[in-house]
């Protein structure tokens, strides 16, 4: 881990970050950005916008930390102070930055638009600033130098903040470091936790590869990380051995959802799908549906929470309905059956169960859900007890529908019993 | 502002908050509940599990706050340092508390599980501990005095924190401000923007009364607040003028969501729905079907992505699909119209767009949408032009739907033309 030498803290800037208005986003991105390259932050630290308390948090920050990443405070309204406040806490004067003024100015002409007072005060930096360009937004960054520290300047919005911590920041500190590295492999695994995920894979990885996690519910994220010369291929290997000791638990890799990939999938197959769902009510077909391009093979879903819509669209019979009930593998299995026909699409998958908080009995308990999926080869059903909050229950139903199609269609459809 | 004397700060403690593996949410969390207090964060500070950056930041902070309310480290793994920092930090004892130690066995005990040896040592606490207790989990809280300054221990587990906060933080700060309370309203707006919003409210807000905004796209949050005695009785009056001057842009107020409100209107109002959803792709059905109880009036919805799903279920014709196309006015009345038809509800709504990102034309670029409510009194359609992203699309023409559907209960359903 050559990069703990360096020490790095955050510093992000705005009232609506204390008084209750936001929630700091910035410091969560800047630390996932640094513990992708082998980076970590020390610390982070919040103040509103007011200019002596900027100040004296850039003054100590400075004393203790090698590195500090600002973000916020950077734009052209009268509460925009971090410039202000980093000439007072380093004692330099308030300059008007000619190069900062011509990349402002270049941005309102390329758009067309007129630049008013406040846009020429982004201009007004600290003395001895490095100028760091803003691909996205008005406001330029910057860079000062102090004491041997690296201070970092740039927008609060996460936007701006993201593309100019990647294009000027990580390089800068990867130069710095004398070009040592690092990097972060993302494997998103469904069906098993986290203690677990880590009891698997911490004996496969190899020496020098370090293991995170993060959560995206209900997702487990094991993040391997790596710093230094080679650790490209010491990822490789490392991934390459996690995936063969998790198996078909990974759902995903790096910045790809479980949705994304079902989608990869389908149009890479050229097969067509259909969804009936109930207790879910929308969310497979919303999950794949913010997909772009998912209308290549996703044909129709249906939402039937009325034993009518079942029975009119999907032919599920009244025998069915009466005797198993809404909530069982005769009906799950006759939407599935019954929306493939409807539909004609070469898959149909069905969901239906009981999310909660009410309508749990003493067979069926809340959390009991039934999925199906018709395919050319047959129509398969499988029960699951699933436990939580509705929000919870239904989440990870609908993650279940997608990582069985994922299945079948990784294996080509030839899965047999337990698909 | 009475409560603007106090200087409060939060300290987050945890590695997974700084090395990208997890979000701080505890922040944002007190940070709310104490603005809707009236009383504000002054600064919020974020180290690791790092027994000397601990003590550190609590002697740095209680220097210069005179409340700081810690979160994280209370557990029972090696790597919950915060008692131990907090001794070290002002010089007193690590301890075992007795009412502490009682308190775990409790818990325990209650529970009929097993303690372990790190579960006792969550009762070793700095000397002169005020106990706080945890309803929710096994880590009691603890107050510290020192020099004058309160130090909240809360655990970090975000649903434990926000009980201890609400049951022992709050009615203590609240105490020591002698009885002086603050309290928020908020309004839920859609469809004017912040500045618009802040425009009209502004010159309606009584004397006392501050006004802060949260966003939860596509929604803006108005939130009124005040302090001091008499502040529930201002913000009544307060309340009663925003939604005046708002009118009609106000679609839910306090906890209640958009989708809940609806959920409320249409369950009071005995009427049943059904959903043709195109663009959207089962987002609104989800939004419904997120809040128990949907199922009294949600009859079903369709996700009618290809034309065939459109005619067969829907009974959209063809010359309207050919001629007019499936992002028109004509499909979203005859979706609608067909929908209340199949599903025999009072009311259907439809949804077709373009969300993009591809698929826009001159005529109809990507942002696009048709909305159209069939009803006992007749079909309407409208059309609508957003834009941003696919997902900002998709979530306000989402939105729009819902909201056209609180518009219409909200009238009894006897609106004309706009509706």
């Amino acid at each position: 881990m050559k990069n703990d030498g360096i020490t790095i803290a955050v510093l992000t800037v705005g009232d609506e970050l204390i008084n209750g208005e936001m929630a700091d986003t910035n410091t969560a991105a800047i630390a996932r950005a640094l513990g992708a390259r082998g980076y970590f932050l020390r610390e982070s630290l919040t103040v509103g916008d007011a200019e002596t308390d900027i100040a004296e948090a850039l003054r100590n920050l400075s004393e203790r930390r090698d590195v500090v990443i600002v973000t916020g405070g950077l734009g052209p309204t009268t509460d925009d102070l971090t410039a202000r406040a980093a000439a007072l806490a380093f004692g330099r004067p308030l300059v008007r930055n000619e190069e900062a003024l011509a990349l402002i100015r270049d941005h309102f002409r390329s758009r067309g638009r007129q630049m008013s007072a406040g846009d020429e005060k982004q201009a007004l930096l600290p003395g001895e600033a490095t100028i760091l360009s803003n691909p996205v937004g008005t406001a330029p960054g910057f860079l000062l130098n102090h004491g041997g520290r690296d201070l970092f300047f740039l927008p609060g919005v996460p936007l701006e903040m993201a593309a100019m911590l990647e294009a000027s920041v990580l390089p800068l500190l990867l130069s710095r470091g004398g070009g040592v590295a690092g990097g972060e492999r993302v494997l998103k695994i469904f069906g098993i936790s986290e203690p677990k995920v880590e009891e698997i894979l911490t004996p496969s990885l190899p020496e020098g590869v370090r293991l995170a996690f993060g959560v995206d519910f209900p997702l487990v994220h094991a993040k391997l990380r790596a710093s230094g010369e080679g650790a490209g291929t010491l990822l490789d290997k490392a991934e390459l051995e996690a995936k063969k000791v998790l198996g078909d638990a990974v759902v995903a890799c790096g910045k790809e959802t479980l949705a994304e990939n079902v989608v990869r999938l389908f149009i890479a197959a050229g097969r067509t799908l259909s969804l009936a769902e109930s207790c879910t009510g929308g969310l497979i077909a919303k999950l794949l549906t913010d997909v772009p391009g998912s209308s290549v093979f996703f044909e129709r879903g249906a939402v039937t929470y009325a034993n009518s819509a079942k029975r009119d669209w999907l032919g599920v019979s009244d025998s069915i309905l009466q005797e198993k009930g809404a909530v069982s593998e005769e009906c799950a299995l006759a939407m599935a059956g019954g929306m493939r026909d409807a539909a004609g699409t070469d898959l149909a998958l069905a969901v239906t169960g009981i999310a909660g908080p009410g309508g749990g009995t003493e067979e069926k308990p809340v959390g009991t859900v039934y999925l199906a999926l018709a395919a050319p080869e047959g129509t398969v059903a499988r029960r699951f007890q699933f436990s939580g909050t509705r929000e919870r229950v239904r989440l990870i139903a609908a993650h279940a529908g997608l990582d069985w199609l994922r299945r079948h269609l990784a294996t080509g459809g030839n899965q047999k019993g337990q698909d």
